[in-house]
């Protein structure tokens, strides 16, 4: 069965409704600020700008906080609501956002930390307009994804899915021309495994917006996604 | 409030302890079945055996399927059931727990993915004591996070939480030798990059190792301890 926007205003408890609300405004919450320390780490990495790679990598005690603050008021919902049906999937969902939305900070952190490296050794690196591409692609997917959770949005949700598939092909084709270079400048090798330990972290910022997007259809559809082709998803979703 | 496994044989409702003891059965099932893919993955490539790495690649849907059963599972007992407390938790733990698990099946087949290719290459390559070495090492500690779960053993899960800080700096010191042999010999750079993709496949089973034993303390003593230093720990877990 489908839950909409006004399905789930149409609780009788209206305090009910409003925890249901506030947890998905935490969460975008939680969205938003992981998505800035991912583009503040790749531009202070294009801008040599170490005070802000600094900042990135040592502010991951407000994301865990964030983490652990949601969760919590996941399991009171829970334990005090007791919800059914999609209400119970939607606290399901979020729970598991969390998780995924943790872990892109952790990717941020990465990155800031590979690209304090970068700036320190004051080498002009390869990759960086490889860098540049994956990561403008990946944070749009996961503001596509973050989107779709906020309006319950299938069908935005599955254009996430299908990105995934061309992010890979990206970071797979930039990771093979970076490994020539290495062979052929055994100097550079240090700095090139910085760029493609950042490469992989965008790689996988991006596999986290596909699991977010997993998340949304399994929140409104009552379907789990994780291991479903998206192409065999277009057609069982009716797109 | 702790529980131990008596706790959980109070319940008035047979059925509900029935179900409940079935989520953990079933993850045990799940935690055995990607230990022992990670263990053969590993075996393949000391011992250049490639139908085995096969194997283990073209494996991974028996681990998802297994996710989504266990998580259907979870959604039902919460949805019928409405468990509170203690109760509660074990589910939610549970659901974390699938979701490690599924991650540590996708390490073995990066493992087993790269095994192959250094099989295939033919070619004698650095690395693979500090492989045998790592994988004992996130083995037991998986092993350990599994067993005190069974368990509800926080001092055991306590033990693993100390553990990852060694697997890392294993970890961080095998690689760094690995960039030398990289410097020094170019021909090799594709082979070592893969043996460094093991390397850190290894060490992120440590990770979800490091995860398990954390939800383990959340599920017995309430707390959410995953971004907490193991060492305060010791001292609000009274160890």
């Amino acid at each position: 069965m489908d839950i909409t926007n006004e399905t789930h205003s149409q609780h009788i408890s209206r305090q009910f409704n409003q925890e249901l609300e506030q947890l998905k405004t935490q969460l975008m919450a939680m969205g938003g600020l992981v998505e800035k320390q991912v583009q503040d780490a790749v531009e202070a990495l294009l801008e040599g700008d170490s005070r802000t790679a600094e900042r990135v990598r040592d502010s991951d005690n407000a994301v865990n906080d964030m983490q652990i603050q949601i969760d919590e008021e996941c399991t009171r919902v829970l334990a005090r609501r007791q919800p059914a049906a999609s209400d119970l999937r939607l606290v399901l969902a979020v729970i598991r956002a969390t998780s995924d939305l943790e872990r892109v900070g952790d990717e941020a952190n990465k990155i800031a930390r590979n690209a304090l490296t970068l700036i320190e050794s004051d080498r002009h690196s390869r990759g960086m307009v490889e860098i540049r591409h994956l990561s403008e692609h990946v944070r749009k997917m996961l503001r596509d994804a973050l989107t779709s959770f906020a309006r319950f949005d299938t069908r935005l949700a599955l254009q996430v899915l299908h990105e995934d598939e061309s992010v890979d092909n990206e970071y797979t084709t930039a990771t093979r021309s970076l490994v020539t270079f290495m062979m052929e400048d055994p100097r550079a090798i240090t700095s090139i495994l910085s760029v493609m330990t950042i490469l992989r972290a965008l790689e996988r910022v991006g596999d986290h917006a596909d699991n977010l997007a997993e998340h949304v259809i399994y929140l409104v559809k009552g379907l789990d996604v994780r291991h479903t082709d998206p192409g065999e998803l277009d057609e069982s979703l009716g797109k």
